[in-house]
């Protein structure tokens, strides 16, 4: 039970009959001329299950939307999707109605194109806010895509680096395990370096989501469970990331599943059976791993830090301060010069507003597959634990902070990064251009 | 009415029957042998009333709060205070039972040396977290302290120095006015430039305070109406004012009026009077003119940035989003880069947790002393104002965002300033002193 292999370089076309590809339109209007394709990295993708499939999706909560994630959030209520395309360099943000026209327009254009019910097409964007898509551009980057996949020259890994804005690392995972005998896989592909702090809800509960990712599974299951299985995975995975604290406007995770494993349906009565369970744990540890991804690639990140809390009266509590240690600027600038800061990570536990005593608070570090914890305070005060010691742990690339409050029984885990002063630097922007509104 | 006149250099000694001094007692321990306070910066700093004065305190909301805001806490009720110790290089935070025994020792020290009742004795601290205060140092500099006020030579600048951490600048600030034909007056001293982002809340409301102020004055006022009038004056200044998002557990505003004006004693009563709205005008104009002060030093800070919020349904809406934007990571690195990025500032509003509606708002930018606002969106999108036009706004020191939320009439100010390489390399630390846990 819980086991499935990971494959070998494997993305969202993994799983049987996903096609993805990825092609340069030049979404940013960089060149003009002849030839400005040539070495471009691609900037729309598609990607396309050659039967319609069930789909789930996640949203951002920030209440300023992009277009993209109204029409999905719109669509995604049918539970079935065939097509998504997404494309990078321009966000649809902050684009009025024209946007929201410009959105469906695109979907309307694939739709035509690989001849599905528009119905059926999902669309993502990221990039620049304020700005309309240059329709034109996308048009013909669409069916630039579209003729990849007819003439059987779909290429995934062109998809995922079609999303990709200030990525410097292709993001893709996909694993393969048995359900009733049959092979299932679940393939994946996301992007996302900054304005990364994802909060994102299921669209029942949605106000309205620059991290993008798209799961793709053969698996056969049906909506509702697809929807429940993938909240319970994002949650624990993609919601708990952060580079710097803010939420984009575009924030969005799609899961497809087209059912051709064969597999008997999951139903969400079946969730919780051993089929059931054995595919949630298959998607919670691809959404991990992509959600580590992103905060490893952070923009200008040096350190993966892992902030562990326990011991907190509830569930709340315990994220409500893992989010504020994470998200400290005081504290990641320490980690950034390799710094053993304890005295700031108190600070920020104490105004996070869980319930904490000042008293009971333990702080330590520790490395990845080590179970020992040098503690540097403990209730409250400083351990003797050698400075250096410290250090000698926070110079690691990656560590972990474990802090326990010692109230109660509720965890939390957040991921995140130091803040360096290549952060500043690459997010000052480059002001000479009139587009550069990043988002 | 509401007219008052700025003295040229006044501090916290410019009302009548104020004294106040600093010295080095070396609490960081830098030094040993003799001579090492030669030229050194001033660490320990006394304020006496010459008479007891009514008191009154807001201090940090961090639930991690330093003995020395617990000391304050617990004697503020009694709403009489003649002395106020106070010294940098060490915030006696997370320094457990032994910590508060220190802090209750400091005021003892000073009570005995300077004749008054302990219990008329306040304490603040500002530096290091997690390090006994080297009682031995603080003992001796509160010896050499009384020694200067009572051989008459108190330099109320040298107190002003003796709080400054990462501060590279004084800061005092003070007032004169008349109160039924008596002239009043309102001094003050402040420091702070780094873990700036002070919640502080009335000790009746306080679960527990690394900005410091001092505000003293001659004028005759009940506890009462004291506090009443401080919280007022805080929550318009020190609590609108943000570096990093990081509130510290010792931040500590205390205010002592010694009556020596002679003027008809301001009760809750009579506040909202003419002379009590006088008073309140004056001592909202020094709070806020520290704030600011703290604001324009903040580490590695190049811009000071007024977030305006209007059009709120609600206050609180209002000020969540002006924190919202003010505290933003991209927000401020973009201003670094005087760049007018709206798109940032726009995400930051959507994920302030207040109600908005993203087709209705605005956001624009305009200089100090000028009504004129350049309007970067209206109504969720991007405007023709050009480019050039907003950086030019934004290429400033200081500058103002303008958001109109259209949808109340709620409004809120923050200050804030840039996030800046500087600011980065600064807090990475000094790693090789085991001492540095910033607070």
């Amino acid at each position: 039970m819980k086991k499935f292999t990971k494959l070998e370089n494997g993305g969202v076309s993994a799983p049987k009959g996903f096609l993805a590809t990825g092609v340069f339109c030049d979404i940013k209007r960089l060149g003009t001329g002849k030839g400005s394709e040539k070495g471009q990295k691609p900037d729309l993708g598609i990607i396309l299950s050659v039967i319609p499939a069930t789909a789930a999706g996640m949203f951002t909560s920030n209440k300023v939307a992009a277009a993209p994630v109204r029409l999905c959030v719109e669509r995604i209520k049918n539970g079935v999707c065939q097509v998504i395309v997404a494309n990078s360099g321009n966000a649809n943000a902050c684009t009025g109605r024209q946007g929201l026209a410009d959105a469906y327009k695109m979907a309307e254009i694939a739709a035509k194109s690989l001849r599905v019910p528009k119905e059926h097409v999902l669309v993502a964007s990221t990039g620049r806010i304020g700005i309309r898509l240059p329709m034109k551009n996308v048009i013909s980057g669409i069916h630039n895509a579209v003729s990849q996949i007819y003439e059987s020259s779909p290429d995934p890994t062109e998809f995922a680096r079609a999303i990709m804005t200030s990525d410097t690392r292709l993001k893709q995972c996909a694993v393969e395990f048995k359900l009733c005998g049959k092979n299932v896989r679940i393939g994946a592909a996301c992007k996302g370096a900054g304005m990364i702090h994802p909060k994102m809800v299921s669209p029942s509960r949605l106000l309205h989501a620059t991290m993008l990712a798209f799961i793709t599974t053969d698996a056969s299951i049906d909506p509702v469970a697809l929807q429940a299985a993938l909240e319970l995975a994002v949650e624990q995975s993609f919601n708990r990331i952060t580079v710097d604290g803010d939420t984009s406007t575009n924030d969005t995770v799609i899961a497809l599943a087209n059912g051709l494993a064969e597999n008997p349906e999951i139903t969400a009565d079946s969730l919780q059976d051993p089929n059931g369970q054995q595919f949630q744990s298959a998607l919670n540890f691809v959404c991990l791993e992509l959600a580590k991804m992103i905060v490893m690639d952070g923009e200008g990140a040096s350190k993966f830090v892992t902030v562990k809390v326990s011991g907190a009266e509830t569930d709340t509590d315990a994220l409500a301060v893992a989010r504020a240690v994470a998200n400290s600027v005081l504290v990641k600038t320490s980690w950034n010069g390799g710094d053993p800061n304890w005295g700031r990570i108190i600070d920020a536990v104490g105004y996070s507003n869980a319930t904490v005593d000042e008293q009971k608070i333990d702080i330590g570090y520790s490395i990845p597959n080590s179970r020992k914890v040098l503690w540097a305070c403990k209730k409250g005060t400083p351990t003797k634990t050698s400075f250096k010691a410290l250090c000698d742990v926070v110079a690691n690339k990656e560590f972990t902070v474990q802090i326990n409050l010692n109230l109660g029984n509720s965890s939390a885990t957040m991921y995140s990064t130091d803040l360096s002063e290549e952060y500043v630097d690459f997010n000052k922007g480059t002001i000479t251009d009139p587009a550069n509104l990043g988002g």
